[in-house]
């Protein structure tokens, strides 16, 4: 006899959601299917020599250490490097301000464990990143959308006068999830000034950052207001994503409470991927292989961008991003993402429709192209298949 | 100006209890101090050459796929080697029933997160392990505590008169972590009974079970009642605790629910591991290793009641158990391990207070001794120094 599982459910169980990005591409796995949909990085910048030769030399040197138990806050010699980092960019940061994680889907899971009750709401981008949106969730927080070019402080206000301030602001403002999209030094600080006359703290995730294809760097929003911001960084997209590193960068008092949740959420991230990670760091070879993951992405940025020019029909768009993995799609009004995904399925090409990023329900008519995973081949390839299957969306609906 | 952190907390952090196990231990890692404290393996367990002949094997023959993304459910090679485990005893496994976990702490982190709402009790061992007293503190549970000599029919049934229903049972059946006592068929019998009556899930903490010195094993209880049995394993005890690697072995309504919990808690556990111990375990290495473990750690909880009996002062008794890394050890009544702690740190001797594995506040005569970890000479230079601490809290106490 088979439980009946919603008996036994949490509230908080009954407000998750299932990740509809792998779901969708649970359904796009077959081999002849050329795959726009995850957020994987390229195969081919894994560093796998490096990570032998470094492996090889910690297994001989300290295998006790890389194999036993790690402490909670993470490795000593990994948040050092990662101090460094920021150090090169100008911002002083301490050890103790670091808190490494199982990367950043667990951050986002800690921040959201420790900050949101039942029915808080969440100031986040529309569209923004569902690993966040799913976190929320998850502690049945609600996420309140706002569009790049609405202004903060009359949707704060607004949240504020119904008795609903938001318990923090998640933001991605470097080559954001989905869009592509970088915010500039005007619009961080507006965020900024918003937070600090509503005391309010500021979610900064920055997965892609570092990815940059062209342009200056603009500073980081912990940069701007350390008080206040805390920063998400990941090694997902610039080292291997198979190791689970991330790490949270934010006040003491913060870090405090998040390494309290995470003992209770999974002790300690793997003190052995970790190791590895800040000897990597250490020799050097984390810069030199970031600049040749950024060639590569660069190029197949302009490469899907000049494809996505050639074959796409008329009255379909889409940003140019400067950097990251991802750009968003949106094609005229009236279409669904939902139809096309089906059409798109038989012409063998998958992506992420852009609705399940988009909290307050719309999107319909977007989706997420990422352009760092497929090989030149089959970027050319699934771009003429995908323009295809818009096309027949097209007209199936005149 | 410092955030004023408790004004943005949710509830669920205000329930959070920091891990005092961890705390106790951060004063206890001065080099001269010999230490019971912690439940990790021994070094010398670690299977050094073995893992770096895998992991090299594994990084010439597919590192794109080990260092990539893994799936939330985890790697199908290590659920194959999982569930053949269980088949040598027995008991037929899907691998659809298996979930991998960042070790078994996140395991009870997310059954906490899935079943537990505030105020929900929890049947639990006393004491039991405070790794899971924290995970349902943390998502606002009440833990309620049943000493092994209590009729389970007669709590569970005064919790339900007062409107209590406890939303699981929790369970270490064999090697209780603290107690190092292993429940018989008989009582695993009479907790099932009780489940069925009352239509209860069952959590079974399983990190010890392979780790049996002398006697029969006895069967698991899922083996017993797998329609409402969650199993819970790890490899932190038997093979390495670096890669953070454990499992849930549960009906599959329950681990559907968990990998939608997963998916926002850490996306997945790190694939490179979950490789390499699937491939230990193909090459037969894991079933070797484990053997020399056992040996070593018969050894080491042989030597420790020798030990005991020889140095410990007239009063105090200790569990003497068939397996485990644990026992538990009572002093005269009205001695509290606290004031011992604080002797025995001064003798350069360390160990957790029992206290902290009771849920009732009880238990300030208990500690807990590790016997896995120290080596031959530190155990016996430990057992006199915490021998000596103990007489000295005595004199005190006259």
């Amino acid at each position: 006899m088979a439980l009946d599982i919603i008996n036994y459910l949490s509230d908080n169980a009954k407000s998750m959601r299932r990740s509809a990005i792998r779901d969708l591409l649970n359904v796009a796995n077959r081999p002849e299917i050329i795959s726009f949909g995850g957020g994987f990085p390229n195969a081919v910048t894994f560093p796998v020599d490096d990570l032998k030769e470094i492996m090889n030399e910690l297994m001989n040197e300290k295998p006790a250490q890389i194999l036993q138990y790690g402490s909670t806050e993470g490795s000593v010699a990994l948040r050092k490097q990662i101090a460094k980092k920021y150090e090169k960019e100008g911002v002083k940061v301490d050890i103790g301000n670091i808190l490494i994680t199982t990367a950043s889907q667990q951050a986002l899971d800690l921040i959201s464990r420790i900050f949101v009750n039942p029915g808080d709401t969440v100031l986040c981008g529309l569209p923004s990143y569902l690993g966040a949106l799913q976190a929320i969730w998850s502690y049945q927080g609600r996420p309140v959308g706002i569009r790049n070019d609405e202004e903060a402080e009359a949707v704060v206000s607004a949240l504020c006068a119904v008795g609903q301030k938001p318990k923090f602001i998640y933001a991605i403002p470097d080559f954001q999830n989905p869009t592509g999209v970088t915010m500039d030094v005007k619009r961080r600080q507006e965020i900024i000034d918003v937070a600090r006359k509503h005391d309010l703290i500021i979610i900064e995730d920055s997965p892609y950052k570092e990815l940059r294809y062209e342009g200056e760097s603009y500073p980081t929003m912990y940069s701007m207001a350390p008080e206040r911001v805390v920063l998400l960084g990941t090694f997902s997209k610039t080292f291997v994503p198979g190791f689970r590193l991330g790490w949270v960068l934010a006040p003491k008092e913060i870090i405090d409470r998040l390494i309290v949740a995470k003992q209770s959420a999974d002790l300690c991230t793997p003190i052995f991927c970790q190791e590895v990670a800040a000897r990597y760091m250490e020799k050097g070879y984390y810069d030199r292989n970031l600049q040749k993951t950024i060639e590569l992405y660069r190029h197949k940025r302009d490469l899907m961008h000049q494809y996505l020019t050639e074959y796409m029909p008329e009255g379909v768009t889409w940003t140019r991003p400067d950097g990251g993995l991802f750009l968003l799609l949106t094609m005229p009004e009236g279409l669904d993402a939902r139809d096309l995904f089906d059409i798109a399925i038989k012409e063998n090409v998958a992506f992420v429709i852009g609705e399940v990023f988009f909290c307050d329900g719309k999107g319909q008519n977007t989706l997420r192209l990422n352009f760092s995973y497929v090989s030149d081949e089959n970027m050319l390839e699934g771009v003429r298949r995908l323009a295809n299957a818009i096309r027949k969306l097209m007209e199936g609906n005149k």
